[in-house]
């Protein structure tokens, strides 16, 4: 809510991109272009446009004094509206009089907003670039280093830094799909007038909607959507999942950074997440940020689904909802996103750490390899059952595996100590974790 | 959770969709399927397809047997594979070696789901069809059908029943195409094995996942997706979606059956909604149905997003939550889109009630049709002016609108009676809802 | 986000509670009453106090730049507690040697943070009870004024307006308790050190802890409860409660608003909810703010329930998650109850509307009276049947159900036409109604 | 939703307390004691009681049946009622008509609700009885066993796994305290006829209510709560905060089970939480079920106050929210406390390994203890400055923090060799950590 905090935890609003100043300004180039297109088809003067364009810039008005008026009105819109009409008058008594002309408050907010949305996408896109791009690097570098696979966190057969990189990668290339995919239905005019009929532009309506959709490089719709919100659900859900894969990367990578684990941290500057009173601590700032932007994210996601069945023409009470609870969602998603950038970027791996927790449990986790390459020689059930001994046993005694099954003549039957130790070595029981990567990678140039 | 109540809110099962048994045939056509496609590449003899296809039907499994012996492993999958092999051994004991080669429990269980959420969209599709068909012809039918918009609950100009329609329908549209988009990245295969690198499964492992993906029709990914579970997500949120939209559709009709509107009811057999102490009373039972739907849905795909982050290879606790939760939006949603098919094939609409409620407000909801008018003659500003101290003066006076202007002597000087009565005329003020629909309806053949 | 939004939905912080500024002064109180509370024990110089106390002035600071440090930190009160050291050195090198001694930032902040919900707590408490004033009038007003029952948005039997604001005050009285059952767990100390166990205090940690508790008139927990949430989640839970109860007053009255029923209107200034496009509109904004904070609090609980699982000593991301969601609800809140005050104040009531309204099913919502007085007479078995088919009857000839009974023998033989009269007078069947409304104000009392 | 699913995340209902047959139950003990209650004060003959008690017993009715006839009903009270008049006209006709008397569907579902929540109460209750009961056995036992404090996962000064155990004790023992609070409002009686006035009672309504929830051994409520379900959210929301809080114990012990830490694992049968491919595995499933239900908790929580503002005498389709998604909520709730009571009583620790955690940061974790200790010699801030170099230094040659202290002159001065190794001795720096203990087991006895 406030500065400090939004520093802190990445969600201010550094280009000012939900400011009172770009609410205005999205509401203003509305209003711009709606004169545009009407003249432009006939519906109002063209001597109208010059002196209305020359009155939508947000800067000409005090949001504060519009907020106190926007109480009374219950939207922002209508004292923005009556306020652009006084200053057009100023200049142009008749041409005051097209201010908003057929339209009405909502059309002006809705594509407004829609318009700040775009906006929005520019530096959102450009840090899921930058992501994608620091996350294909490591996916590169780390091909093949192997570290210990754990599934509920328990250590099982080794993966390589590089798959789990190209597994956060391949989903965020699947959000830019489905990014593509939604563009158009968020991009979407908004223009309806007083209930969704433009009846107030008469004949002429349909080729007011289709001109100003296309003076503001907007799609047009089939009907207006002004109580039917799915495209906005569509775009609060999109970054509901993009914050919950970011979440995912930074579980993972704050899992690595515990002490125990101690196979990355955080880089950056020094100083960084130090302690109050640990002086050693290193804490995972920017894991913080993104987890914590993933954990506020789903209500807000149920918040926006929550508001989807608005009243008949006009929500009430839950199109409100919308005001603040999207641009929240925004900041939180630009902020997670870069957070992430950085992360990877800087994120320093320990590979002498992943190969020393590789040898944790003593060659267990690599039971699955040889048991595999028994089964071949002895039938899978055989050497299942084998292996399942060896590594009670060896569990038991504290012994390594290798060193059990070592003294095992069922084994050394089939495999001799070379043989017995290339299965032993993490990296020869990688699979298609390499392969996996180059799939990745390849997608992504 | 009780038969009774899921009947009551149509979150019942009728196609078994979810059952024990559904579960259990997702993973066990995995484990055939598996099988024939290893074979088919050469990693498992041809001889084990047989014998273990053979086992691979649900009705061969007790699931209560199954369920206390998941307890123990923590997954279905464990004792499930472990059944199917002794049922295989009992047949051919080489072949039971073969069975569920290479591969870890959760790809049964997601490639499982996959196919059940596969089976699932059909009778999802069919009920959609079902609504769109049916809402289709009430656009059409009531295209030109008069009522008051309505926005915050308060009266605005006119629109059609028709223009209502055809805003959910078109909707509905934008859902079927983000199901159209979606459907290849859901349908997908999940085959990893312990931690997602097929590593027991050698050189041959991605001849085997291509394999597998063909004979089971579904996509082959990048890279497994066992900790990545966007798909899902994606899924759920499209449910909400829908929820929202079918309860959006639920909200406006509710809202036109209160006594005091009467402008629609729920038809179907008699004594449907009955009261228990109102014997004259009707109640919304199909809009019931869709909201309790639209309410529940949220918070379950809330939990689904914050789920996302997964630890690993394999979540702990977040990947169980989606076992209960999916299932439960699933049904909602097909018991919604079905009750909304009913609620609109069986809806009864009362036309007098709609042109008596346009005629509550006494001419003011068309206020705006005559200042346009006036508009044209007067300029806008000074229309207006006149029409709001017209508007003031015939709610004080408790007159009707047209008949305060017709006392106006600026009023007359521009309209006449019959240009006044054209004005007061409802059918005159729909602007552009006609072709609105039309639009709608052109996409829907 | 911005100041136009919080102004218009009600979220502004008139009263600074949440600004970084007392933000600063929450962490700031603390570390005062500290150095007081370590004096008094003995734990720290008694000359430190002073110096260390006349740096505690929130004023003193400069939020920006505590945010830019901040976000190195990880937390404000890292930086914050550095300053502070800086300040008090500039007066007493050796008091700053003193400042947050033996704490830790974590309990500057939780601290500082219970410290403002205190001070947030006034202005609510002062709102609710504004709200519970206004609606004791109201209930006690309007004790006897009938108007229709209606369930599942039908009208069944006849209650009274004040029957419904005694509900509603019912539901404030039960939050009323509940918050002074929560005050003292809520109203908590932090203080813990690095890992909660105070160990940097040595022996006289426990005397510290209770000084502190003493000076800052909070509760002394048994332990340090920095990773255990509830108290916030309690409190949490107890706003959206709240909110949930005073969305319900708004989605009553918003109902009753509507032009078809009428029965009520948003009072207060002149002009306030007018429409941009339909002069006689008014909107009722007051629902509208109430409904959207009731709208988004749901997901705002949701999130800070799922951070409750806060890792070890000290969460990662989800202890982030209550820095700016608690806050964002306690606006909403605030809001929210300051709108349902000025909502019952100035509302307006209909009583014709009502009895009109209470006319609309011709009779029908008598029926239940009727029957239950043919019962007495016929059994109620008789009577049930032929209320059921005198009801139908009337339905379907557009009678009203006094007139269709009057001609029924049956009923002419136990009612007479004063009796008749007296049954289908709503006032007549009001039950208990006028003794809930007493039983509900003489607890106000 | 399936057997299977319920059993393995323990969300089975084994007491049968969500059934229809409960559900049955539940109403029909209303309408049993409802005829009592009003004979008792002279409503309803006395010669009614026992033909209605006696078809007041839930396995006389087929659920199947009453399913479909609810569906057309709207609720499952209203055939039940039908039924049970049918049934009760079967001994005494007269007796019939007096089945449900003055009552309305509401009031039994309601109120069975509200029978069936005390009964599920008491095997809650007592799951939480052992549970805590095994917290503090553990916490007495584990008083002073030091490991590791970790905040941001990060190590700190050591804690005591006492303290932990302490920890969840004491937050467990609040909620207990908070049930204590909320259960006199969840236990009330709902009574309030068609609209919630009683009118159909008369002039006995109020001796009705006051001698059914006598009969019930349920609280009196001043106003029917029908449309107003705060106690039910408030049960809910402790639910919530009770699921969050089990949830927190289960992330700190599966975090204390990843093999890299080790400190703990789940007990229990042989066999338990092995993997399908990982032989030597041992899965944390306990951990799993209980923060599977605490992640699934929020959303419904959420779903239960978004409901909150029904419509007048009765919601439409908010209502109906709750009857799915309250039982959901207790069997997760009841599941998860018993899996968290197995979890603590099978609990097996491994103190060797939290001294070897301790060590892992080579004494860097207990340079806090050095610089009290030096600070009272040296003052602080020099202290501090001392000890932030030997600590830099120590990390970056990869020595003992003690050691390189051993070599500072200013070190020496004031501590020597003894005193160095007691400050490094995590025992000796624990704090209050024994005395939190024991204020917490003070309460519980």
């Amino acid at each position: 809510m406030t500065a400090l905090l939004d520093l802190l935890l990445g969600t201010d609003d550094a280009e000012g991109l939900w400011t009172d100043r770009a609410r205005l300004a999205g509401m203003l180039a509305f209003e711009a272009a709606l004169a545009r297109a009407e003249a432009g088809v006939g519906a109002i003067p063209a001597t109208a446009v010059a002196p209305i364009a020359a009155g939508c810039h947000a800067e000409l008005y005090d949001p504060d004094d519009l907020g106190r008026q926007a109480v009374e009105a219950g939207n922002p819109a209508i004292p923005l509206v009556r306020m652009l009409t006084l200053k057009v008058a100023e200049r142009d008594a008749a041409a005051a009089g097209y201010v908003h002309w057929g339209a009405t408050s909502q059309d002006a907010m809705d594509t407004g907003l829609v318009l700040q949305l775009r906006r929005f996408l520019e530096p959102l896109e450009a840090a899921l670039q930058a992501l994608r791009r620091a996350l294909a690097e490591r996916a590169c570098a780390e091909r093949d280093t192997p570290m210990a696979g754990r599934t509920w966190l328990q250590q099982g057969p080794p993966v390589t830094f590089g798959l789990k990189a190209a597994g956060w990668l391949d989903a965020l290339q699947r959000q830019q799909q489905r990014l593509v995919e939604l563009k158009p239905r968020l991009l979407t005019l908004q223009l309806g007038g007083a209930v969704g009929t433009l009846a107030a532009l008469g004949e002429r309506a349909g080729a007011v909607a289709k001109a100003l959709a296309a003076d503001l490089n907007l799609s047009l719709p089939a009907v207006p959507w002004h109580a039917l919100r799915d495209r906005l659900g569509e775009f609060a859900a999109w970054q509901g999942l993009l914050l919950g894969l970011l979440g995912k990367l930074a579980r993972d990578l704050s899992l690595m950074m515990q002490n125990e684990v101690g196979e990355a941290s955080e880089g950056g500057a020094a100083g960084r997440g130090g302690s109050s009173t640990m002086a050693h601590k290193r804490n995972p700032l920017s894991c913080a940020v993104i987890l914590a932007a993933a954990g506020e994210a789903p209500g807000l996601v149920a918040a926006l689904f929550a508001a989807l069945p608005q009243e008949h023409e006009r929500g009430l009470g839950n199109w409100q909802v919308e005001w603040q609870v999207l641009p929240r969602l925004c900041r939180l998603t630009l902020g997670a996103a870069r957070a992430a950038g950085t992360l990877i970027e800087n994120l320093q791996l320990d590979r002498r750490r992943m190969r020393e927790n590789l040898a944790l449990t003593q060659g267990l986790i690599l039971a699955e390899a040889v048991t595999m390459a028994l089964g071949a020689a002895l039938g899978r059930q055989k050497a299942h059952a084998l292996i399942e001994g060896a590594t009670r046993r060896a569990r038991a005694e504290g012994v390594h595996l290798k060193a059990m099954l070592a003294t095992l003549p069922e084994v050394r039957r089939v495999l001799d100590d070379d043989a017995l130790d290339r299965l032993f070595q993490p990296d020869s029981y990688l699979g298609e974790a390499g392969r996996f990567v180059d799939a990745v990678l390849a997608k992504e140039r």
